[in-house]
């Protein structure tokens, strides 16, 4: 049977984008994409920003700067969006749904900020939205959520989301660098951005987590702020009491159900039982373990970024829209559920740990406790450690509501004997088996 | 718009078969399965072999002892084949794909024999054919090879296939037992069987490794033996030296390329850095390394066995053979790829750790010396620990020959002074970033 040709425009021609040219042109796969596809694939255009830029791999032929025509092209079958940014790329791709050309982007920011829209407008146009890409570079957890877990109770998903301040945390575990030093290697290594913010800070990871959220559970993509703390405040200190304890310290991405209709979603430094999966995730790889009712424990491991290991993953993508446009038909994009509602994180209880540098005087050990104390945070163990004037107290607390513990730091800093306050990391269970 | 209902059969109702049950006919569940499924789904028969037999959960209206008619029924769309064993198993997939309709199954010990037969057949009668729960229980791994990875070139496929032989292999390492002690455990717990020859002599995983291969790379499902060597022989000081040189032992499912054309398959126990992901999978968990050439390493981990995960992989397939038919379509089966051939495992270079027990007499070291030397193979370390009249020597030859250290064990074993020879076991490199 003769299959009709699908036409691919891509926009983006940096490392993910040549990738995918590279993958989409290589004639040595050209049976085996044919046969994923179920037809044969065109590649009709690349826009670039730059169109001076030499481009190895990407034929000239195909290069364009006008986004904005390849985007609105009536005979384009699927348009992938790999620029990033919330405009053009939105304008772009809204085009393209309206014109019901599906679309396949890596854009986490904008999917975050305005996926539900997206979503709903692709399924009104008979289009697919996909963005494996989006979270987890390479490796196809999303559309293991949204197709093989498809009928399963998620409870909890956890990830490792950034590859970034995995890089970091792992040398600082590893070799025992302090943060700044663990940081700047980072930066030199090209795993770091010159403004670290948006990873160190867990911008990135928290637009990954509404994501997931959204696979898993069914909350809304609508650009809603979640509780977000990063890993700046992480001593090398830290590391190695978490290192004595048994645990492993790592930037966690969650999203679970509590109680009845609640889901909570946040990001924050954790303590992780060395014997958990998470554990053993070292440098700048990824990976999201997910607990389902009925399927148990299921962790995805894989490179979080890189041109290539994301390219194979929008190619998955693309091959599924070929392969839907080719059968004429279009996935239900995530269901919403209107029935939850988020909650506070503050409102959840965890074990802590909490390490303070204080001036070494009498009576400042029985002040600290106090505060402690006057929150309703009960103390499970302490450890005192001395230097100089000082002394550093690290308190790992009982069961603890998370915003006592934040009001018992806020006191704590209000002290005059306390001359610094180190991350708060909660203690997470095992898992695993 | 109105969809057509989709009727599914299920022929067997262990542990597997009464947890999906639960799953089709989970009221609360409806709403979600409809949307992944894209249509109504109708339980139509639940065949048993024991029609006596009380099925709590399992609706008495639905259950007959007449699999064959279940799977001759001409308004069916999808069977579900769960009762395992080659016959009548076979015969009931082929009677069911003949008529066109879609076939789910978990029955790996049929897919490695006949696979390329039956998803031949499959795409004749324009059915699907799907068997998740065949490999790594309730881990989505064969719906991410053939369709996230569909693009992607695979170069090696490693995997934790059999949880009796990892929880036993887990037991000997956190508690030193031996491996009687820990196969008895796992007996009493149930993870391994009474007759416990299919897990620990490695029969299941070959048959695992067969099926993934057969994704990864194209290679037949005929029923071709591939090389197995099991866990009997590990004993706890293998296990000890191991943990001392920062390994741990784990029994591999191996499928990879060698060379521009060859694949080699083979089970067999191996040392794996501490830091590699497979190391830190414990108990009766599973897991399935995967090195792509662009995605980069990618590791699945779950629950390999247990009713209910196992039920959630194959409602995962049945969802998509559901939503295929809505559409009218179905998937490509595997591609063979003809221009492949097997690469014998003796043919393989690997460092192997050999460990001997000897008669402590003089002269006893040169004789197994020179065994290692006049085969070929070089000795990059040795230790000795003496135990009454008896010493054992442990060796780490460099790289050598698969053959030539069969070779040399063989000879080894035709010394006088050579008491009992343990497990060749192979050290793989690290891996994982």
């Amino acid at each position: 049977v003769d299959k009709p040709v699908i036409r691919v425009g891509i926009i983006g021609a940096g490392f993910v984008g040549s990738a995918l040219v590279q993958l989409l042109i290589d004639s040595s796969r050209h049976t085996a994409l044919l046969d994923a596809a179920t037809g044969p694939i065109e590649l009709v255009g690349v826009a670039v920003r730059d169109g001076a830029k030499p481009r190895p791999g990407v034929p000239a032929g195909l290069v364009t700067t006008d986004a904005e025509a390849l985007s609105n092209r009536q005979d384009l079958d699927v348009l992938v969006e790999l620029a990033g940014g919330i405009e053009p790329a939105r304008t772009h791709i809204e085009s393209a749904l309206r014109h019901g050309v599906s679309v396949v982007t890596a854009n986490k920011a904008l999917m975050a900020e305005s996926g539900t829209a997206l979503a709903q407008l692709a399924h009104e146009h008979g289009a697919d939205l996909f963005y494996e890409a989006a979270v987890g570079g390479g490796i196809p957890i999303l559309r293991a959520l949204r197709s093989s877990l498809a009928g399963e109770r998620i409870n909890r998903v956890m990830g490792i989301v950034n590859g970034t301040t995995n890089f970091i945390l792992s040398k600082m575990t590893s070799e025992g660098s302090d943060y700044a030093v663990a940081l700047a290697e980072a930066q030199a290594l090209g795993y770091a951005e010159t403004d670290p913010t948006a990873d160190v800070e867990a911008y990135d990871a928290a637009a990954k987590v509404q994501i997931l959220s959204s696979l898993a559970f069914g909350t809304e993509l609508v650009g809603e702020e979640i509780s977000r703390e990063g890993i700046t405040r992480v001593r090398s200190i830290d590391v190695e009491f978490a290192r004595r304890a048994g645990y492993v310290i790592k930037l966690l991405g969650v999203a679970e159900r509590v109680g009845e209709s609640g889901i909570s979603r946040r990001v924050h430094p954790a303590m992780v039982p060395v014997e958990h999966p998470l554990a053993s995730v070292h440098g700048a790889m990824n990976a999201v373990f997910v607990e389902g009712v009925r399927s148990g424990p299921l962790m995805w491991l894989g490179q979080g970024a890189g041109g290539e290991p994301t390219a194979t993953a929008v190619l998955g993508d693309v091959l599924d829209a070929v392969r839907n446009r080719v059968s004429g038909r279009h996935d239900v994009p995530f269901t919403v559920d209107d029935t939850l509602h988020s909650v506070p994180a503050g409102d959840l209880s965890s074990v802590f740990y909490i390490s303070i540098d204080v001036l070494d005087q009498p009576g400042v050990l029985a002040a600290v406790a106090g505060v402690f104390g006057s929150n309703g945070v009960s103390i499970q163990s302490m450890e005192q450690s001395g230097f100089g004037d000082e002394a550093r107290l690290s308190f790992l607390t009982h069961l603890a509501k998370t915003s006592d513990v934040e009001a018992t730091v806020a006191d704590l800093a209000r002290l005059a004997s306390v001359d610094s306050i180190g991350a708060s990391i909660r203690v997470i269970d095992g898992g695993g088996e």
